[in-house]
């Protein structure tokens, strides 16, 4: 069967015949239905009486192909399937940060969902550099919940094992495996890039071995360690924010994988705001550096946050079940340190998928528009010098890059090096 | 239903039924049928037709415990299945090494497989001091053949995912998980400890953050990395051996673990024979070191051979799709120098999981023969202090001992310091 989108007056009647949704939006007659999907993936429908505005739902809905694409690209629509059963363990794990699911049709490949009505999509608030005072505390505190508790430092070794299996999403992680960790690093028909962008900076990317080496741990890392349940795409398009509150959307990527990833799209994405905000922090007559320094202070707060977050959990849980990971006492030596290793391993797998998720966003066939919208191609192709070469030295000196505020570092002096060269 | 082990007339009843089985083995009145498990878990029958004796055949039955510990200690008889599966696979990989499975019973977890009747236990033969000259070429061929295709390195990811989730094996993983990973890192009460072991030596095991840091990596390691379908419990006890041929039994522990595990169990028990070998060579006033250097030898060349063989299918198998794990032309330079780094990590998995197998084998539950049968306390302790110090440097050294030389040097340190203190 062809899938045909829904018209609005058919999505009208079919919300009216759910029980639970109608109560929630009143008369179907009075809805007012409106599509606002990013056109990547999904349709997405905001559906509001327009008698009481508060009365609203979102419906996201998967066509069986890549919606950026076209029908050449097939998808299961079994991904809203992934999607639900994400939202749906996030949300028993942070329901403060994730929209709840009111219901879901396996057979229709939809959900209906809270509508966030008075956030918007981080992504666009930094573009407009605005500063959300509580964002690094609720996303630290969204990474250090979701992260802890579908690992084996929380569950039994068996439920872990069912949990992943039950996890499997080999349709959207070949997605991530192509687009993310391989096209970007080779002459790819699906890559785009900025007109100026130097050909030097290109074939860097398939040239130099050290930076191939490291990309293909990542992607090995990604493939391989299936450390707990993620997101799968945590980038700031994925995130609503007003002053009050955060909300992760969007995990339709979710699978069991390598906890570093979801930490590492975040900063990928913040980082990038960095280095395009030297163009739009001067834009009518501004100076970006004092945002920029939000920015990457968010970045060492979402970190340390993380961090410092997770580690109590870990020891909580520990000493309540009296017994650690490794084996022994809870309170022994050996176990603070392994936790403190662990976390060093953890920060450098983070910043390897930084790296990626940065250059994928530079070469790779999926933009951001904090980039894309820069008119000015030599300016844009600068910045994006800037941002390769911060995601270079992300994935070569990992390892070495012990806390995050090496990262800060680096950044910074990849931007001011880059500028001083003007 | 209590399981009740088969008597002799009721299994020769019972294969009588097969047809395939039957017309293998002739008239089961004429059969001789006799229980040879090792009993650590499973119950298992030589069953020979007496007119005949080249007609014979294994058949393996799982009772729903772990018969070492009794019926205090369940387990499910599922790990039959995994097995069946397990040798079916690899049977299809390198069937030149893994016994044919020529009916399997899934209602009474049992099979019934080719007889390996000129074979013994290589176990043994070490502890006889035998040489086997295909050996390690025959064992770095099953180790190149069953990692590699199993692996994202040859499988395309969608049929890999599924293998993984379809080798889901939590109940024999939580043995090895608390057997060879936790236990003998901490005073557990299933622990066995010879009486003359020196308590420092225990108590290194427990207080070195070092060791403890390294062997919680491999224990991560172990639960996350779904590399490839692994044996699982590669000792020298799982592989029969006569001068011309090796077969790798018992697989039913496969799971999909990484790589290094199947390979560092291998080298962890010719490295307790090269220790314990201070004693069996002694025995009628013998000479050890010939054969000491024997097993050293045979650890390089299994290390090299298997590296070797794995890297030429790998080369193989990316030429010809001309698709490279890490993008770009498959004859770039990026592209040998990541399999060389590949190669380099996994060596240094491989020792981190040798070190592991040693120490379960000298503080954990389960013994080894060659370990056990030295009667002299004193003398058995010693080599034990010299096995539990090599598994340390193992553990610890692992990414700096680059390639396995280093690592014969250091087993040779190990012994030859141990000896000049005497």
């Amino acid at each position: 069967m062809e899938f045909e989108a829904f018209t609005a007056s058919a999505l009208a009647d079919y919300l009216g015949g759910i029980a639970e949704v109608r109560d929630r939006l009143g008369d179907p007659a009075d809805l007012e239905i409106v599509e606002v999907g990013d056109g990547n993936l999904n349709f997405v429908y905001f559906v509001t009486n327009t008698k009481a505005r508060e009365r609203s739902v979102v419906v996201k809905q998967a066509p069986p192909f890549l919606r950026l694409v076209g029908k050449n690209w097939p998808l299961s629509c079994q991904r809203m399937d992934h999607e639900v059963a994400a939202l749906r363990r996030f949300g028993a794990l942070c329901p403060q940060h994730v929209p709840q699911v009111y219901h879901a049709d396996g057979k229709r490949f939809l959900m209906v969902m809270q509508h966030l009505s008075s956030h918007r999509i981080l992504r666009h608030g930094l573009m407009d550099g605005v500063t959300y005072p509580l964002m690094a505390e609720h996303l630290s505190t969204y990474l250090a919940q979701t992260l802890f508790f579908g690992s084996d430092l929380y569950l039994a070794p068996d439920i872990k094992k069912q949990a992943m299996s039950g996890a499997v999403n080999a349709e959207l992680c070949k997605i991530t495996e192509d687009l993310v960790f391989t096209f970007p690093f080779e002459d790819h028909p699906s890559n785009v890039y900025s007109p100026a962008l130097p050909k030097s900076a290109l074939e860097r990317l398939r040239t130099n071995d050290a930076l191939r080496m490291a990309a293909a741990d990542m992607k090995w890392a990604f493939m391989n360690h299936a450390e707990t349940l993620l997101h799968g795409d945590l980038h700031t398009g994925s995130i609503m924010v007003n002053e009050r509150e955060t909300y992760v959307i969007d995990p339709e990527f979710a699978f069991y994988g390598p906890m570093g990833f979801d930490i590492g799209a975040l900063i990928a994405n913040l980082l990038l705001a960095y280095f395009s905000r030297d163009y739009h922090g001067r834009l009518n007559g501004g100076d970006p550096a004092a945002y920029q320094e939000w920015l990457l202070d968010q970045t060492v707060r979402i970190w340390n946050g993380f961090s410092g977050k997770f580690l109590a959990l870990w020891r909580d849980h520990e000493s309540r079940s009296g017994r650690p990971f490794i084996g022994g006492s809870a309170d022994s030596r050996a176990v603070d340190a392994y936790r403190a290793h662990f976390m060093r391993r953890l920060l450098a797998d983070t910043l390897g998928f930084a790296g990626c998720k940065m250059i994928r966003r530079i070469v790779g066939m999926a933009k951001v528009a904090e980039i894309t919208r820069i008119p000015d191609a030599e300016l844009r192709a600068q910045i994006e010098v800037r941002a390769l070469r911060c995601a270079e030295a992300l994935l070569v000196q990992r390892t070495a890059l012990t806390d995050i505020e090496h990262v800060v570092l680096l950044a910074r002096d990849v931007e001011h090096d880059a500028i001083a060269q003007r």
